[in-house]
């Protein structure tokens, strides 16, 4: 597998001087996302996604990325992850991954399309991408608390357990917490997104789905497609460091989600969900 | 066309106290972008990519995409752009934009499939992906020099030319500036990506691709895709407040750009092209 993190020279610039020294990269690398599905002898191969992400958790990657775009409902539909042989050169096989559906899963060609914010039936905006949604994503209707005092300290724990940032100050991170504020997993790459979907992948292998008594931090801004991949894992709480954006706080609030923004050490703001603060 | 910015009620939660307060968001919303392509008599419309954007400079946005992703090379291919007028609702028009092709322009219909990165010819590996940018981008073989002085100087005007960060918080800013540090345009959105389109649209329009003697500023990290649009449109030079990533720095690299990374007010990293720093 391909290292995560990869040395450079670099020359390093100060107002009074200019130094050549060693230093280290976070590492990017295409993914491809491929599956084989359909019945025994008439199986069909398709490659759905070429994703850049940073190595390291690929079949979770690949795994969360099928759960969270709605293309399965569980890792029982899983039959096999391998990476793929059939493919020319050895630094190629790193970068593709072919995930094998069992026999009976019926998929819905539509999905396959890779278009999943519209469809031609229900329109092209915010109101509709809710709408597209809310057909893979559950309404989080629990009742369960996290102390104020908890998310102050997230931010603080995710930095720490960030390895790869540490080194190369060049990764996102998204961690996953339980109520008491202990964190449960973590997963850093050079794209949010791939983030997410390498924690949920986790999350199926152990059959941790929904991700009920959780709280997914996020170590950037919070995003429509971050919130949706969330409520797609029944994740009940989520905090961003940074900003969210007007589609993400409409779609928490509409599917019961509590986020917050802004989370620091000695304030954040919530935006939807204030219930289950305490 | 919808605003930029959206009013929001939130609690704001310190140590020792809770409080609803209006604030402010920046606005998530998606854009199709539609292409009419063909000889007069036989068009053919085709939906190519739904992205979530800040709405604001859509034109210009749709202009860009296409730009870099390869689909045409100059704005003389452009017959027309609007927003679609043949779509239900109010909202769903200001988040389609419609570009019509002349009718003599030829699409390579394999750029259509949306798969930028890899073909099946090339592999999937950071190499390919390499391969796959030099067949749309020009080495940069220009001899510029800009002023170490001017570098330091680039992350303060650019965050000065934040208007909607400065409500919000909440977006990324690409900024164009030319050798003596002056800025000439900024765009910022939800969306990295979609900022650099922007600004690339626009000098489209004004023709002034490519865009020789300038130097590209991104609020975050420079990803391989970052670097790969900003050489498409021949920047010799970018910068960015954050990291960059491993494929972003052989990209830039091999095609002769100079990329600098962690630019501050008192020192900046450079990882290629240091000859054009004096």
């Amino acid at each position: 597998m391909s290292p995560s993190v990869k040395p450079v020279e670099i020359t390093k610039v100060t107002a009074g001087s200019s130094q050549v020294k060693p230093d280290l990269m976070a590492v990017e690398e295409p993914l491809e996302i491929r599956i084989g599905f359909g019945p025994i002898g008439d199986r069909t191969q398709k490659s759905l996604s070429v994703t850049m992400r940073t190595p390291g958790h690929d079949y979770e990657l690949a795994t969360g990325f099928l759960f969270t775009e709605g293309i399965i409902d569980s890792y029982n539909q899983v039959e096999s992850i391998k990476y793929c042989e059939d493919v020319g050169k050895q630094e190629e096989r790193d970068n593709v991954v072919r995930v094998e559906l069992k026999p009976d899963v019926k998929l819905d060609m539509k999905k396959l399309q890779r278009n999943f914010y519209t469809t031609s039936s229900c329109g092209v905006c915010g109101k509709s991408s809710i709408e597209a949604v809310e057909v893979t994503c559950a309404r989080i209707q629990d009742r369960i608390k996290i102390d104020k005092a908890v998310v102050h300290t997230l931010p603080d724990k995710l930095r720490e357990a960030q390895q790869i940032f540490e080194h190369t100050g060049g990764l996102h991170a998204v961690g996953l917490f339980d109520l008491s504020g202990k964190l449960l997993l973590t997963r850093e790459d050079v794209g949010r997104h791939n983030a997410m979907d390498k924690i949920i992948g986790a999350s199926l292998f152990k059959g941790e789905i929904p991700l009920a008594n959780t709280i997914m931090v996020v170590s950037g801004r919070a995003s429509f497609e971050l919130v949706q991949k969330a409520l797609r894992a029944g994740v009940p709480i989520m905090a961003a460091v940074g900003a969210p954006s007007s589609l993400a706080v409409t779609l928490a609030g509409d599917l019961g989600m509590t986020l917050m923004g802004f989370v620091r050490e000695n304030s954040f703001n919530v935006y939807t969900g204030k219930e289950r603060i305490s």
